[in-house]
């Protein structure tokens, strides 16, 4: 937090990188690694949209946290006995720990687990994605989609770090702000960048190009959990995300495309956020809305032509125990 | 607050009344009384909109109290030198005290005080329209509606109690729920009563009879405050209001009908509900959302049929000193 209340997010993370040449000494290798998320981190709901997207899920396998973390980590208490299974920790402190003992910043994720060593390589989220795009490629399933293709990366880094700064990170920005200024600048910023968002997409149905890339998913992520978590509890409230026409309509288009509304658990997204954040929701009670079955109506969004996949296809259904039951797209 | 967590009203109001015959000791007479309200209190605004509709401003004067109180009581901060110029007070408490020295329950607005002693006569919000509409008769303006007809009291009173219950006082029910149990009972009886009063008002212009009557005042206050405060720092969020089709045309509707919209200070509403109550807002921010500019679209109510006033007028303007500056109804 500034001087002036204003909301300031730690971006040192742990670089080291998977890649395919090994260099950083953790090479892409089928079984090695495990994915650490959270249904509700929107930054991890990168890495998991991803690696649905690119079929990974047989190479690289995903352990899933609970909602409520402590000051110090998240935890395994979804999983039988509270441990993952795969790592065995109670705690994803844990296995930043046995990277570095002393590890001094937050326990963030998404992170990726050597399984040998069950040390963190990299919990750098920004990176992982992207590597996971450029890196893992021999081990894609047929028909993935490029999501990080050379020729757009230079417009996708440039839309993406608008909608980082403004969105992404914005809306916390707006909800941790620790005075009235530093809040009513924060939701500006929001709100002309969300203008400016739909401007955008009023005329082609993808951010960057006319298929799904990298930048989709960032932006994605924040506006799939705005009227549940954003609007109400970050006041990001000028309109929700269902007033504003062009953003709700591409919202449910990306979420009726398989890999993106299959990893979305609304339940654990506002139980996260009403509940850790005693600091703006001290009686931790969730709200029961809003309603969710709005994100299964048509969006008509076709008719901007736009090829989802590229010349490749859609992911098959999520493994049988990474489905989310309650979904809104789960009958 | 009950054992369960379920936020209990004290409903105990000095019960003195203002009437024709003065049977109480304070009979209605012109220009004895002030009306105390905040801009901000629902349960005030029922009595401003009830004044203005019957045109009681040259008999009856209004004190309006600021947005933000302490524990103890409103104070007249909006005022020069912070003192009511009528009633030469700081603080309503004074008027409470000079009625009753040790008065034990709360400062509330609306409260009407006798000018000439400054006690407080009455704070028993439900007579207090009642008795403008009953007892004031013979000081209502030419034109004014008859809002408490006596044929329709029992049906009025049948469906403002139901509202009261479920909806005015519901609100704060799910708010002020310090365990999940009873907010999401509140939330529930809440929006199953909202359903409830959209399909009655789906055929029919207003809530009894044909015309505008206190039963419409009563929901319409609630309502009105919906989207500034209750959706989102109360936790009512299964929809907003200006997502429910008939019960967001109906509230324009009469937003739209004179004596309604120009009681409406939204920039009060809202800086009351989040900086007074810490226990849910601890950082006080208050949300410079929704934007209100949707309480002025076509409402197309009319071809419900319905006589507004009945055999009588909509009221003129407000006096100048009363017009609330930054409303939407203003240019």
């Amino acid at each position: 937090m500034s001087d002036d209340g204003e909301f300031k997010r730690d971006l040192n993370y742990i670089s080291t990188r998977i890649t395919a040449d090994g260099r950083d000494g953790y090479p892409v290798e089928p079984g090695r690694y495990r994915l650490v998320i959270a249904r509700a981190c929107p930054w991890a709901n990168r890495a998991a949209i991803v690696r649905r997207l690119l079929g990974l899920e047989p190479v690289l396998s995903m352990g899933i946290a609970g909602p409520v973390h402590d000051v110090r980590s998240w935890s395994f208490d979804l999983d039988p006995g509270g441990r993952d299974p795969v790592l065995g920790i109670e705690r994803l402190q844990e296995a930043f720990f046995k990277r570095q003992p002393d590890y001094p910043r937050g326990i963030t994720v998404p992170a990726i687990v050597d399984i040998p060593t069950g040390a963190v390589v990299t919990n750098d989220f920004k990176q992982i994605t992207i590597d996971l795009s450029t890196e893992w490629t021999a081990h894609h399933r047929a028909g993935a989609p490029d999501l990080y293709p050379e020729a757009l990366s230079d417009e996708i880094e440039d839309v993406a770090e608008k909608v980082f700064r403004d969105v992404n990170n914005g809306v916390y920005k707006c909800g941790f702000a620790s005075s009235q200024k530093a809040y009513e600048e924060a939701y500006q910023r929001l709100f002309e960048r969300l203008d400016w968002l739909s401007d955008r997409l009023s005329g082609q149905r993808y951010l960057v190009g006319d298929t799904i890339t990298e930048a989709d998913v960032r932006l994605w992520t924040t506006l799939v959990r705005f009227d549940a978590v954003y609007h109400g509890h970050f006041k990001c409230n000028r309109q929700k995300l269902a007033e504003m026409p062009v953003l709700w309509a591409y919202a449910r288009d990306l979420f009726q495309t398989p890999g993106f509304g299959d990893t979305i658990d609304f339940a654990q997204i506002k139980e996260h956020y009403y509940v850790v954040h005693t600091m703006i929701n001290p009686t931790q009670i969730v709200p029961v809305g809003p309603d969710p079955s709005g994100w299964l109506t048509p969006h008509h969004r076709e008719q901007l032509g736009g090829r989802p996949f590229g010349d490749g296809t859609p992911p098959g259904p999520p493994p049988e125990h990474e489905i989310v039951a309650d979904s809104p797209d789960q009958p």
